[in-house]
This record gives C-alpha cells, sequence and structure tokens, in this order.
C-alpha cells in the first residue's frame, strides 16, 4: 500500500497532512473514490480498518460488512455508516445498489469477498494495484473461482515508480 | 500466451508466416531474445515443448533441462542444443555461465524452476507477460519461496492491449 501514502487525494481524504503528488495515480484515486455510492467489505477488513482508520473513516458513503456478528449500524463522522449483514453477498449487493443509486458499488476487499462476488458473475471492474513486494503468504486474490470464471479485458494500465496501476473491464 | 503469436519478431523465428506487429513489444522480445546466450528450464516445459517446438526449436543457444532422466544432448537445426542436468540447479547455472560468455541467461520456466533459481538468490530480472485468464487451477508463479524473499522494483511496463508487459529488476 506505500504507493498510496504519497497520492494528495489520499493524504487529504485521511487527513495526513498536506503535500503528496497530483498526477495520474491521484486522478485515479479520486474519479475512483468519487464514483462510488456504497461499499462492501469483509468482516477481516472491518476488523482491520476499525482499529486503525481516523475516526471519520474515509468511505463517506454507506459501508455494507458481510459478517455473521449481529451489531447495531455504526455511523461515523464525515458520512461514513457501517452496516453489518448477516444474510450473505446478495442482501449486502442489493442494499448496496439501493443506496448507491445511480452510483458504483466498490467491494472494497478482502479477497474472500472479492472472490464471492466473483462467483456471483456481478463485477463489472478490477482496480488493481499492482507493487512488486513479496510476502510469501497470506490470501490470494484470484482463488477459490468458479469455472468458467468471468473473463475481462485490459482496459487502462498507469505505470508508476510504486506500482503498476490495472484496470479490466469485464468482457 | 496469445499475445505474442501476433509479434512479428515470434512469427519469423517460428517460421508461422509472414505479419505482425512489429512495435514496442516486438522490440522487448527481439531484444530478450538476442541477449540470452543460455536457457534453462524444467522437465514439465521441455516435455511439453519437444511435442510442438518445430524442428528448429526457437532458442538457438544451448538449453539445460533440469531432470533426474539421464540422457544423450539432443542437437536440433538451428543451433538449440538440449543438455539434460540430473545435478540439481547450480550445476546447471554454472553450465550455462560458461556457455554464456558474456550474454545472460534466461530461466525460462515453467514455474517450479524458477521459484528454485529465486530461491537460490541469482534471479536479477523478471520479464512477466500477465493477461487476464483466470485458469482456475495451475502451477503459481510466486509460491515455495524463502523468506525473506529476493526484492525487486519495477524497471518498466509496456501496455498493449492484449498483455501487460512487466520488467523488474532486483533492488
Amino acid at each position: 500500500m506505500g504507493w498510496i501514502f504519497n497520492q494528495r487525494y489520499f493524504r487529504e481524504n485521511l487527513k495526513l497532512g498536506p503535500g503528496g503528488e497530483t498526477g495520474p495515480i491521484n486522478d485515479l484515486l479520486r474519479s475512483t473514490t468519487e464514483r462510488i455510492g456504497a461499499n462492501v467489505m469483509g468482516k477481516r477488513m472491518f476488523d482491520q480498518g476499525e482499529v486503525s482508520w481516523p475516526e471519520e473513516a474515509p468511505f463517506h458513503t454507506p459501508v455494507y460488512v458481510l459478517t455473521h456478528e449481529k451489531r447495531e449500524p455504526w455511523a461515523r463522522p464525515g458520512g461514513t455508516t457501517f452496516y453489518f449483514i448477516n444474510d450473505g453477498p446478495q442482501r449486502a449487493l442489493q442494499l448496496a445498489r439501493e443506496a448507491a443509486g445511480s452510483r458504483d458499488i466498490r467491494i472494497a476487499g478482502g479477497a474472500d469477498v472479492i472472490q464471492q462476488y466473483l462467483n456471483l458473475d456481478v463485477v463489472d471492474e478490477l482496480e488493481i494495484a499492482l507493487a512488486p513486494v513479496m510476502f510469501g503468504g497470506g490470501r490470494r486474490l484470484f482463488e477459490n473461482l468458479r469455472e468458467p470464471g468471468p473473463q475481462f479485458r485490459i482496459d487502462r494500465v498507469l505505470d508508476d515508480p510504486a506500482a503498476t496501476h490495472l484496470r479490466y473491464v469485464r468482457k
């Protein structure tokens, strides 16, 4: 994630202080964020974020968290409200569609939740920041997929020293 | 591999007929091939190639095949000779270095052999053609790696509709 901390839009959004790059990666970050009307994420991602996001969580939309935990909605300053969904990915998607209106829905992560939506065949675009860091472990993005899996074409590639930003669109 | 069949250098090399693209991807293919003085590959890759390469195999260098099979060198027209090495990756690399002289050595594949050389910490560059095709199975390139693994930086990205050509260089 190192690439994101030097982008001005991200720094402003998380109130990390002045400065940051304003080039095409920053534009990508801004446009991707601004066209999102609702987010969906998994419990692992939420649990990590709950302890590390600032009080003003960086989504500014409804966020539907797929979980078995029963919990009341959690509203944060700045327009982010987390809703805890116990009825599976299709129900979360339905709620996200109603909330997003004409804007797009982001499946924020992690890998397991992205795989669930790939397997529901509802993913129109993939935006991937590919950085040459070998973890040696962790969850893989493209596994546990139904066959035949969804087919994507390369839509755009942004080249940056810290990461290669790949945008794929469903065929 | 679809991207490669429409590149002129590849078509000429495999005598696939006239035509093909002559842009930066073709230049990359030519320069990568021409700076190689020896190839190393695994038995799986060799077995697949033995039945599908043309009589004039497309390497035009010595090729060291890592295998448990004992077999005499196999010379093909056009300068490719396959040597079958039973003494492990370091011995194959030593022979490849002697044969290549001042030229480079390519670890051609497959994934298992590339991992063996990554774990020997002798890989200076990675050239990857990344295409959005989900196989749902097969060998993964970056697994079974020692920790800490080798560290690479992005050197160059070539954007093409059929594949994204990523070149990483060791830090």
